[in-house]
């Protein structure tokens, strides 16, 4: 029985311990002008200045090429589904999308509402734990397409690209929420990225965007000014109050992740942190399966099952007793998932294997 | 000199001490399943009661009637100012709009992206200090109206509504944001109510809904999901990540203002702190002068100016030297304004009105 919990949740997820601490410290800390970080008008210069912060560490990170904007928005992910077309559809408005799994089909159906989607790729019939993802050259997108969606790393699914497909002139467009800031990302392959915070970035109810700015023109001045990329970008991520509290978080994650060796580091501590639980999952001569295809298996959220979802209930149980939570996997796909983004240290997966060792003993 | 420094801002703005410190006390401390507020996932049961804990709270504040629904929806009010029109039009694309001032007119321009906007009540010209704010009968509503929008306080221009005006059969809807809480709100006279959180509900990148049922089935199911008040409502504000972290705040503001009495002892407070700054100002000889015509003065953003701008400049250099900050009006305005809400104690107010008097005595 381990003493300490660990929370192995698709997110909101672990931060890490020293931006809890330093967030502790500064958030309610009141300045010399009577505010602390969350009463803090946006438009003083201490809010500008920790706004600049997180873009320029960002901008770090990501090797940010000059040709690029980094938007900081309030909301999630998913508002992107819409706001992507509403954006960059051209006058075709003609869009294609990626089927790999769960949540690229939802970004699918909220293009739909907008665009005239084409489904370029998708995984066979059947063969719904495994989905064939086709990175090279075949897809058939449309010459006309306004962009091409893809998602790198299906959090539900468990399913990541090894390799990026070549879109051609078709402007690449991809949501890597829970992806983003876990590896090295070749931004210049991108028209455009975004990623809601609640995984490697910060505090839920914010979002990143970076854009190619010759993407921004193709917006409509009719756009609501919150939702227009161009707009945001033109005012600096201050169309309207930012997440204020929620940025001055994120640039907390940056410093760390900088602190700690940048992308490079993390891609590294996360293929270990995959290879320890997945060597747990593949040596226990089939009590634990992983049901995503080796070359596609994703190093953040792993999957993994017994042999019937009767003994995934046990298992969750008496994990949690040993300090093992939020081990579910998602409620459309079942099974287990234990996710192991940057915050997460070895401890925490040695903590799951030692436990799921221990369950085999006794259960196996 | 006073010690203490005091943040007049209009938004983001100030925070009751002992919602700062539970706060600071609460959001941080990693609980039995090894994650914090800023961690735990949304769709765990410890978040699903801190949203039934604000939801219900607030309802209790409002004294909420059985047909309204409370949505909390990332982003700030002026995306309600596109997702009004976007789930309340009917097929006639019209809508009736006040204009009372600078955001209200803001309200207006997002409406005429999506709607026939008919605007029914404006400041006569040039009057622009003082707008005529007509609530009684006699504004011209087109019948086929899909709502009249106010904005029953003005943050910029220090301007309030001293009765609600009746609006027939067409519902009234009204951006409540810098009014919200700050005084009991008849919810019964509004089809809908929406409000950005950073004056007096919590953190900003969080606005509150509050929506008559019959309302929601207005919507087209071709909306973005997660911009969809409907689906929103059915899905218990978690159609997509929620900030939850912002909302866990909110409920402790709310356990604050029912602790201190509820909305009648945060409207005899703002009443009370309005009537001296305002006290002030009147009995100034003019030193000091209020451009908001008597009955139609904000309690919570109190607008006043020196007899030149050069003084206001002077006077803001000087008032940050005792302490005081973010007096500065808003940009398009001009002048000079303090800005009152719930969280701001008497003292504050002493403090600015103490200082007003030197200045006066030393440049009068």
């Amino acid at each position: 029985m381990s003493a300490a919990a660990w929370s192995f949740a698709a997110g909101p997820a672990r931060l890490p311990d020293a931006v809890l601490a330093r967030a502790r410290d500064e958030l309610f800390a009141r300045g010399t002008d009577g505010a602390c970080v969350f009463e803090r008008p946006f438009s003083a210069d201490a809010f500008r200045a920790t706004l600049a912060h997180a873009r320029t560490r960002l901008a770090e990170l990501l090797v940010l090429p000059a040709n690029y904007r980094i938007l900081f928005m309030a909301g999630g992910a998913m508002q992107h589904f819409s706001l992507l077309p509403m954006n960059l559809l051209g006058p075709t408005r003609r869009a294609a999308y990626a089927d790999s799994g769960y949540w690229s089909r939802r970004a699918v159906d909220e293009g739909w509402k907008q665009a005239a989607v084409s489904v370029v790729a998708q995984p066979p019939a059947g063969a719904p734990a495994a989905p064939e993802i086709l990175p090279g050259a075949g897809w058939p997108i449309p010459a006309d397409a306004a962009y091409c969606h893809i998602t790198p790393n299906e959090t539900a699914d468990g399913v990541a690209y090894a390799a990026l497909p070549d879109t051609g002139a078709v402007p690449l467009v991809a949501d890597c929420t829970s992806s983003f800031l876990a590896a090295p990302l070749d931004v210049a392959r991108f028209g455009l990225i975004y990623a809601g915070a609640q995984k490697n970035i910060g505090p839920a109810g914010l979002s990143v965007v970076v854009v190619r700015e010759d993407l921004l023109e193709r917006a409509s001045p009719d756009l609501p000014a919150p939702f227009s990329y161009a707009v945001q970008a033109a005012q600096d991520s201050c169309v309207n109050t930012p997440p204020t509290a929620a940025i001055h978080v994120a640039g907390l994650v940056f410093d760390w992740i900088a602190d700690a060796g940048g992308l490079a580091a993390m891609a590294a501590a996360n293929r270990a942190k995959a290879a320890r639980l997945y060597a747990a999952i593949d040596g226990s001569d089939g009590f634990y399966t992983a049901p995503v295809r080796r070359d596609c298996r994703s190093t953040v959220n792993v999957r993994f099952h017994l042999a019937d979802s009767v003994q995934d209930a046990v298992f969750l149980a008496e994990a949690e007793r040993h300090g093992l939570f939020h081990l579910r996997g998602h409620p459309r796909l079942g099974g287990l998932r234990a996710s192991l983004y940057n915050a997460m240290p070895m401890a925490g997966v040695d903590a799951l294997t030692g436990f799921m060792a221990d369950f085999m003993l006794r259960r196996g």
